[in-house]
């Protein structure tokens, strides 16, 4: 069984979030050159996993997705920040990102080092945003500055080595992961509960939901890198093989991994039973992100 | 006249930052080799002279310095990511930084990437301190990503030009400086008064003062890298000319720089005198940030 294309209703949330993203970076008023990279950047035909979960989850414990929306492009533009640095010649040195050329070869490594690091401001001052309350601001604000760091944690975990010794394979593995890919993800729904002022309780539940996906999100992906067909991935696959990268089917196999992801997917859905709102949709997506193929 | 070193008070000042600001790393409990690059990054022997104007101008509108400190770190935060990156070979390709290695000399170009993306998110998370009330959280979060924007931009100027074309070249030079250095440094100002509950009054004052001295600050930059000395400043000196960049007593020539300089200090002198607090320390930093040497 698979979904190479996500559900209807997801395109949709992403055309509205692609929307949003365009205007958010206008009103930015930036010098031409810098516009563009940014654009480039930020409108790069990306799934929009992240904000789409962070609209949902609003939803999903009773608020409207409208509410989540600063939210979701915040966690968005960290997404793409994240993007352009890692493709860097010095980190992971990737040409192509989505089927075209990744920023630095497009404009040269100064614009793509420059116009990453304007994301970032950028997507803090998203959280400042009228419709949310002052305490909601700042607990957006420190979920959003943890899962930025964690996620550069993972990044130098990932390129440069220097996970704890002590920690067994797959637990390294799993750290690199939940850092790199997870931490985000799990902030993208908590940061869409805490738009939808969620209780304590569905809190819990939203967070123990992203931090299922979260790992299975990466756990998906080093399939795909797997077993991808570039033109359809629209990158290189094999490619974390060939930099001898540490991934989950090199680590416990393939079967072990797709039942990582079985069970993963799993635990994800028994969060979303516990919500008293309708989590149709957020199933949906739930069952898409393990079952995608790129 | 020069005064080669800071006022003692400043160096006082400074001390207590450099505490705050190597606890401020350590409790983000960093895997060891990315805390050894961020702690290189930060404590670099600046000169602290941002976060000194915070603690400083809360202090001016009748605040404490104590209240400004979170404020502080963010901002030398900020100082410290965009010292790392304009530093990169893809940018500036400066090797020496206060007399020591760069750090992508030192950890490499990937660490000194991550490593400076690393310390925006612990910068904006400061601002979510328990001291300040949701309203001056917001507003210090708002101006504190404006200014790191303004500061891209005014790299991506300095680097790559695309200035708009109608401005004369020093117009050009006053957008590039004020966009790069100036206001990160009015945003030093302008957040130790928010910090310090300032009146709307006062607050236009500081601005003003923030706004003189950020360009006055730029324009001895480039004084000190036509004069100086290498050992002394710490970093290649003549380099601006030598990278054809664009600078102050290039365009204008030394004298009309220097009394740009001094109409700069006088502005700021004439916006604390307004001030109903005790301006003499910000009075005596004006004085030494127009005469410094290094």
């Amino acid at each position: 069984m698979t979904f190479p294309n996500p559900p209807a209703e997801l395109l949709e949330v992403a055309k509205i979030i692609e929307i949003e993203l365009e205007s958010c970076l206008i009103e930015q008023q930036l010098p031409p050159h810098l516009a563009e990279a940014a654009r480039y950047a930020v409108m790069n035909g990306g799934k929009r996993v992240r904000p789409a979960l962070t609209l949902l989850c609003c939803e999903a414990v009773g608020g409207s997705r409208r509410q989540a929306m600063h939210a979701a492009l915040a966690v968005e533009l960290v997404h793409c920040f994240s993007l352009v640095h890692d493709d860097l010649p010095s980190i992971d040195n990737d040409d192509l990102r989505r089927g075209k050329p990744t920023l630095h070869i497009k404009s040269g490594e100064a614009m793509a080092v420059l116009a990453g690091d304007l994301l970032l401001p950028v997507a803090f001052s998203q959280l400042i945003a009228e419709e949310y309350t002052c305490d909601q601001q700042a607990t957006l604000t420190k979920l959003l500055a943890k899962a930025t760091s964690d996620m550069v944690i993972g990044q130098v975990y990932d390129t440069l080595g220097g996970l704890p010794e002590h920690l067994e394979p797959l637990e390294q593995l799993e750290e690199i992961h939940r850092n790199k890919t997870g931490a985000l993800i799990c902030c993208s729904c908590q940061m869409g509960a805490v738009c939808g002022n969620v209780s304590s309780e569905a809190y819990e539940a939203i967070s123990s939901f992203g931090s299922a996906i979260g790992l299975m999100f990466q756990i998906v992906d080093d399939l795909i890198d797997l077993h991808g067909n570039a033109a359809l991935v629209g990158k290189a696959t094999g490619k974390d093989a060939e930099a001898g990268k540490t991934t989950y089917p090199g680590t416990i196999g393939v079967e072990a991994s797709k039942k990582s992801v079985r069970e993963l997917q799993k635990q994800a859905d028994n969060a979303l039973q516990s919500l008293n709102f309708d989590t149709e949709t957020l199933a949906s997506f739930n069952l898409w992100m393990a079952h995608r193929t790129r």
